[in-house]
């Protein structure tokens, strides 16, 4: 083994990608391109993929929400009641050999909402949550932006059920700070702004945005109180005062949505007649919301925020791996073997500690393999090499840092877990 | 809180499904059915394909296999090469919005190929093998079973890379050992049966078969020495002299196939030119093979063998939670706070001592929790009563013995533990 991740960088970005999240990406072996809007994951993508989706889980079900998983074939009849038409440009629609026609869910509003006719009957099966982390499909026109905007990705989404209105609002409130400590997790500073109820609701929805020039989203921004209109719902123009602080000017921001919040009301329960009988014996609609958080997408803007001209620098929580751990062979055999049994000696030890590390042994040269540290992004590098085993020492280097230190194995541990 | 997971029994199984596991499944709430073929997973029904899931996970990393995730769309030029004939009765197609067709992946020979191809350039790059756990579309005209053959379904696919046709067998052997113990971890009992090599290969296959009635396949088995050929391909006849060890009479028993292993050769590598410098400075084609499991079916398989007229049996690894606890009220208000202050005290000490407990509050009759319990099918049942505070104790019993205990709750730990 002269790796222990399918390490497989690139000299080059591909010609055709012009987003840096996907320019890094494919250069770091963490995604492959498969057609427009449609890419793989390998293995150090899928290990950060992974992270963010358990991070996303515990907070999920630190919630109360229950884990399931829905079908992404829905029959397109279930869809007849609305948005087979207002979603209509980006459905990808199908038929089976029985020529029943289905498509494949952007999102699952309607499959939910059968779940809750189903089992919903009185006031005491309500309130509930539940959310899947599932892939979903949309043809994209506009997909050229790496995981920004992608036709097929896996999306986490929540559908929370109320009796009435205040429970809703209640419960809109707590997953509004789930999401928060979910981005800060992620290492991702969001605004949040107030956007469209777009197909759902006449009220605000909510749209968790991280400020990038890469973004393709506009928001009016006031940078004194937070206040954060979605520009294209906005009656306010830039420069003008803020309504709320009155203290500062608004600005234009460019944003990526990374999460958005909708309160649906009565909506799918009037459409999909969705009714409980309550304390008082009658019969009354179910309140529901939903909320999403796009996986891919997260990690995508996560990459545009956080990186430099060598390459990505990914947030703790949700890097690759905590070290990246390079062996540099010095062509003297009695040093080699030195050199080798230390490193075998540290990567045990980190195993044991339950430090993550990637194990960087290839037969490169060391510039090639410094160049794909900084292209991957760990947090830490540990060089062991012919200087550092002659002091029985390891050399630490954060991702952000310029200067390495010589420290004991024992005082990198020290660090790694403070 | 009355119950932690989404707990939904039905009285009736649906009228329109004919197969034990689905009936059970769905009576029980692990599973709904959205259309013929196509079944959602209920928090019950997902906790079980995650540990499932799990367990194939720890079995892959041991033989260092890496994870990825592949996509769902599949351009169909990538399947011109072949497959699109063979396949084609089971394929779903369809055109995006540019008049692109693509197909959704039956599997994914075809998108790994070209991963190889992307990334194999020597015999420094090879072996390697990479797995993903992903959900596969399959317009199966026999969709009847429940979730033995379902069109949407999550499978596992393990695919190798080889610089030889050595080092392809030894490593298919590995993964054969592998796979039986996610077997035998799911409570499974298999069958390694040989079978064709397909639209793979000429050399035999291998299928992992569970013996049942419920079976669609037929298997040709020798029950002195475990040889079994899968009938289709078998020139043997029942009652014939078992041609391995020749000391017994062949019989044909029905079958569920949970899982198969491939040979594919140079077959792919041929088809997409995947070739690679070798030692010898020869460019030589890839050695592949392919390995997989449908975790759904799995999940439908063990129900099918492991269940009474009550309800599901579930082994204890991949049990929804090993303990189902049901508080019962007496109707006397001061015994009745005991009571819930015992099964709160229960509850958290067995959260701390990290047993996984399915807690029953609902305002519902002995009688009917008792029979949710056996449907359901946890390993433990513990009931919390008048009759066991008063003794400070609890009473504990095992899904498949019929006789409770009296225990106090540091000796429910000891045997739940054991």
């Amino acid at each position: 083994m002269n790796n222990n991740v399918f390490l497989k960088t690139k000299k080059e970005a591909p010609k055709d990608e012009t987003a840096i999240n996907a320019k890094l990406l494919i250069k770091g072996g963490f995604i492959e391109k498969l057609a427009s809007g449609i890419y793989l994951f390998l293995p150090l993508g899928w290990r950060v993929h992974q992270k963010i989706e358990r991070i996303i889980r515990e907070e999920m079900n630190r919630l109360g929400a229950r884990e399931i998983f829905l079908s992404a074939l829905q029959p397109v009849s279930l869809w007849k009641k609305e948005r087979i038409d207002s979603m209509k440009d980006i459905l990808y629609r199908l038929y089976d050999s029985s020529k029943r026609e289905f498509l494949l869910g952007p999102t699952h509003e309607e499959i939910i909402s059968m779940v809750g006719k189903v089992f919903i009957k009185s006031f005491r099966d309500l309130p509930f949550s539940l959310y899947q982390i599932q892939t979903k499909f949309r043809d994209e026109p506009r997909a050229k932006s790496g995981l920004l905007r992608t036709r097929e990705f896996i999306m986490k989404d929540l559908y929370s059920f109320h009796s009435d209105k205040d429970d809703m609002e209640k419960f809109y409130q707590k997953v509004k700070n789930s999401y928060l400590r979910i981005f800060k997790r992620c290492g991702l500073k969001v605004l949040v702004c107030e956007a469209s109820g777009g197909a759902f609701s006449k009220e605000y929805s909510h749209e968790f945005m991280v400020r990038t020039e890469a973004g393709e989203d506009k928001v009016i921004f006031c940078k004194n109180c937070n206040f954060a209109q979605n520009f294209e719902i906005s009656s306010l123009k830039e420069n003008q005062v803020c309504p709320k602080c009155k203290k500062e000017k608004l600005k234009m921001v460019k944003t990526i949505e990374v999460g958005n919040i909708f309160k649906l009301g009565t909506k799918f329960s009037e459409m999909f007649d969705i009714k409980f009988i309550d304390r008082d014996q009658k019969e009354k609609f179910v309140w529901m919301a939903c909320y999403g958080i796009g996986v891919g997408r997260l990690m995508g803007a996560v990459v545009e925020v956080s990186c430099d001209k060598q390459g990505i620098i990914w947030p703790k929580e949700i890097a690759p791996f905590l070290v990246h751990l390079i062996t540099l062979k010095s062509g003297e055999r009695k040093i080699d073997k030195r050199i080798e049994e230390f490193s075998k000696k540290s990567y045990q030890t980190f195993l044991k500690e339950k430090i993550e590390v990637l194990l960087d042994q290839r037969d490169i040269s060391p510039g090639e393999k410094f160049f794909d540290y900084e292209l991957i992004g760990c947090p830490f590098r540990i060089v062991i090499s012919k200087k550092t085993v002659q002091k029985n020492k390891v050399e630490i280097r954060k991702r952000k840092e310029k200067e390495p230190k010589l420290v004991s194995l024992s005082e990198a541990i020290r660090i790694l877990k403070s």
